[in-house]
């Protein structure tokens, strides 16, 4: 058990629209199997942008935001050890599960699927500060982690901040790529150039994709230079193509047939109805970038996955193995994963960090609680 | 090699919405690779109707139809044996394939989906009967294989009516089923009790499923007592239940998650509306029914497809495999397949069978060439 | 929360060799997440043999043996719902899984196979009742359940006594044809027709096997018998069949080329060198039923794995996803596993219930603790 | 059609244990189907050297060794397109499957593993050369494919060289790995660190593996090397080290769990008795090495397979599919393989050839023919 401050600050959404509020909340004491964490670096995803903006109406406000962390154990309410079997201590720097699943249901333990388990609940997202003990989101500089959650222990000499995005973007795109079957000398298409893709380019890429390309818009012209970084064998701008141009790029790459995967990670209905198309017969789509309800999209069901057997994949979120995966990914040092990290602010900052997400500014904005 | 007649009858399409034609043709010498079978049963497909009434304008004129046949060997234009080793001889009672595929291109050698090959054709579907040697379809009585066309020695007490069948619905049912990767305990729906849906039920049974429903309308009353007859744990009709009564149904038999897999047999797209809502979280909707074109269906992908991880898998014909997992799912002689064949017409009725598939009182109608 | 009694009865493997004794023990209450059983049936498994005459000097003595259990909830230390949502209560019948895993570790949650869990520790086997709360097996009136333990929920009108076997041999069994992944027209060879043999055939027919040989010796004539009630489409006995005959056998019925899968049911070698060589260019050959060591076999690797691309697949115990397949085969009431249970008795007559065990005299005895 | 010479040379095994003769003969017109190659690298195999030695009496004197290839078109029997769909033409580069498959049984069209044909040959090893057309082994300048073999054109910018291994210990090591089903985050054990094991090595980095160990004898020095150039994490030596410590070294990189995957590449009873206490719980050993008998092995299989649920898997030769993604592979240039080869002989040096590869001077000889 380690000596921890007694109370601490943490950047708490109010109401939807405005500047986050620094709050002070006392720093509880963790009970059995609970793990207090003093946060090292707290990742800013797109989709706090969307509670921000109120987008998601159902965000239980007050709300500490924040669900991708990297931190230092500061106490522990009974020895525990990490998914690996390392006993773990006070001073040990941790990810975790961000996701609260029961652990007893059919998804939990028949399916085991625990992403799909139906009381999951996300830290940052869906549990409020309102009540004690508060502190369940990352935007703080401690955490409160339930007996539930899966922790892994990070070696001492890695960067939290370049370490932070594998806890949600990592773990999902190691979740899609894993449900995609991608195989050694596949042709594998990513839409959208930004955490999630670039971590599902490097997933496809280190599942044996010999071929890889990475669309974007004019706006991503950046992010499709760190594509070519993480190893894309071509990028193509959807502002410079139609998608008939694309998809006949992409048939000129594979001797006629297409991408045997493409994986949306825009959500963007339009990007969604040229993607289908570049899939080869027998192959797959799939959409972990739908995160976010966009209404109806129409489908050429014989034409687009009947004649082709072609599959169209949901992909929802990830659990532990994910994120082992993910942390596992970037510790191997194949792909350059610290320099997505373009931004880092204070807590007291985190309203900027969430306007240069919100604006495409930053690939991935970070930030470092501790100050 | 047999003795066999120098010409025989075949029903042609000649024009779309007319009878067929009974017309005669020389019987060939097969040359090497090729076998000349004498049709002993050819089913009616669905997909003969379609053709008969010029839904498919590419329809090849003139056109003996049917691609569903069991025959007799009549001769061998050189030794050959079957996919299980089998010397074939004449007078040995035989299936085939009724696809005809390249084997040679990157579906056939190395994706190893030769049901996707680019080049497929189909006997009684894609090739014409305009040119030598002419005899390309079952309403005949007789045809000539390609050397390329694998085929299947059947024991000769088996009746060739009941296993007609197996060369169409039942491989295209062992795709789906294979596909979909239906495991001991699931929960199955199949919408759709025709051939095509009554084959996905047993094979659905066949691998494992405990709870298997059975869905159509008032209209296929008959077909839902088969379907029972095979083994379905329920039926629902679809007359007296709203989508939202199914979807509640299928919830209260799954404690509440949805089916595993639920199966289109239909094409249709309202059941197919219904049919997504029916899918547990994880679970797969596949299309086998999906034959022609359907137009444009608008799918609720982040709520019924994102959220859910759940798999849309269209499913498009099939291959040699699957004729022989559905020829020995018959043998096996677990389920009631005798029992489809409600009506047996001769070559001369031909345009009968036709009709009495179109008004769906048979559930499936057989020719006998031999009269 | 139910009213209980104060103290019970269980029966105590005290001295290796020696009759079991039956010994009082005061019932405890359950503390948080933990669940009091009172149970209703105990099966009999081959291992308790094993333990009981000592053949595992490692067993914690003293132990209440038995770790196959169906049982009616008498009190919960606090609300919990099944593995399948149902909130749980006094009067409930239940199984659950034998095995207590850690539920955090590699095997647990990256793996997803809690089966391999290092700490895993059985109900029956690997807890001693030296200390409180002493009520960790099934020969026993009552029984204390971990907070880890899964519970299922049963319908009030199973027989307890036709369902037990499933926790145990039903579940190893899912686990064994799941790992060999069993398809729609597979052959399938079972060597050994005990109850784990006999679930095996069940979960193999169930999975699509076409053709499936059950094999025992001359002492398992009535067990060959059910094995031919439960599905088996033929069986052979090895008394009567040199190795030899009996892969000359299975060519005979598979067009000359084995087996797709043979599992070996009584971790016999002698049976193991036979069962190898019935297996199919391409096949597997997997070992459920080597539970105890049986020291070095050799293996001729070239002539009889490699050449051949044979698989020769470990299969160690299952989790709760097997138990839960089991149960819902039982209940679908396909295979008569009712009538596997031979023989009663009481829980004073657990020695008894061994020693028949022991001669093989039964297929299942089962234990009714509550007389 | 292209022109060619109307007689070549050819490397003759005419008597075990003596040089090699280079014989005349006739340059065949192609037949239907046929394809007439110039070779421009013959790679030679140990299994090459096997047969001069007399090691395998089988083999059908007298022969032209020399089983894989990359030649250029020399002429074609008929129109040919290659398995992505190329249309072939006289100066066409190419590779092709080494192996002779009927396509036509169980195993071809059924199982869909082509490598497990019981009727397939191997250019080079089963085809004498005894009889017109004589030329069916790439120790030679022309060779007459079979119309059933499958070709792969080459970009005319590739080192024929550097490529031909991929036809046979690639194509096997595609094999192996994706019968392994390694994936990202494994650990991977390669033992023999000749060209199966870099392949190897080099398809579990591709297919994900983040920790990859290969292990050798002193006399591999320069291959372990090699190994790290390929992007082995680790080497090490097994003159250095008991089997012991390397089970210990192999816990010590993965939490004390073992490697996921083992593949050995040696045939050694040695290493193979090492190589399986080096697999996790749940993993697999495999076993592509095993090439050629080594007799009996004794197995602990309570202790070794069944306690940890281990897989072992015989691994045989391959099919097109694995030559397909071998060169693909090889394409891609994420490893070196070019730095393979290290000796290069004309035809006339084939004996040489065969013993620098017997000395295991060469990693990787490579004979070209035109001198």
């Amino acid at each position: 058990m380690g000596a921890h401050r007694r109370t601490c600050k943490a950047a708490v959404l109010e109401r939807f629209d405005e500047p986050l509020a620094v709050r002070e909340f006392d720093v509880p004491e963790p009970a059995e199997g609970e793990v207090l964490v003093k946060l090292l670096a707290s990742g800013v995803c797109g989709s706090d942008v969307h509670m921000w903006r109120g987008k998601d109406p159902r965000t239980p406000l007050p709300l500490i935001l924040g669900h991708e962390g990297v931190g230092e154990i500061a106490a522990l309410g009974s020895p525990r050890t990490d998914i690996v079997g390392n006993e773990l201590a006070a001073g040990d720097i941790v990810m975790w599960e961000r996701g609260i699943m029961c652990g007893r249901c059919y998804y939990c333990v028949v399916a085991k699927r625990p992403a799909l388990c139906p009381s999951r609940r996300t830290y940052g997202i869906s549990v409020s500060c309102k009540e004690p003990p508060h502190l369940r989101g990352c935007y703080s500089e401690y955490m409160l982690l339930f007996p539930v959650t899966n922790l892994l222990k990070i070696g001492q000499d890695v960067d939290p901040s370049s370490l932070v995005a594998a806890s949600c973007s990592g773990a999902t795109a190691a979740n899609a790529v894993e449900q995609c079957n991608v195989r050694s000398g596949d042709t594998v298409v990513v839409q959208g150039p930004g955490p999630l893709g670039l971590f599902v380019a490097a997933f496809a890429l280190d599942a044996g994709a010999s071929t890889l390309i990475v669309t974007g818009t004019e706006q991503d012209r950046k992010r499709l230079d760190f594509a070519e970084a993480f190893g894309a064998t071509e990028t193509l701008c959807t502002s410079d193509m139609s998608g008939e141009n694309m998809v006949e790029r992409l048939r000129e790459v594979t001797d006629g047939r297409g991408a045997d995967v493409v994986i949306d990670c825009t959500g963007s209905p339009h990007a969604m109805r040229d993607g289908i198309r570049m899939v080869a017969r027998g192959g797959t789509y799939a959409l972990p970038g739908v995160a976010t309800p966009i209404g109806e999209l129409p489908v050429r069901f014989f034409e687009e996955v009947s004649v082709k057997n072609v599959r169209l994949q949901g992909i929802w979120v990830s659990d532990t193995s994910h994120l082992y995966r993910a942390a596992r990914l970037v510790g191997t040092g194949k792909f350059p994963f610290k320099r997505l990290v373009t931004h880092v602010f204070s807590l007291e900052e985190a309203t900027q960090a969430l306007e240069v997400t919100e604006k495409r500014e930053a690939i991935k904005a970070v930030i470092v609680p501790a100050g």
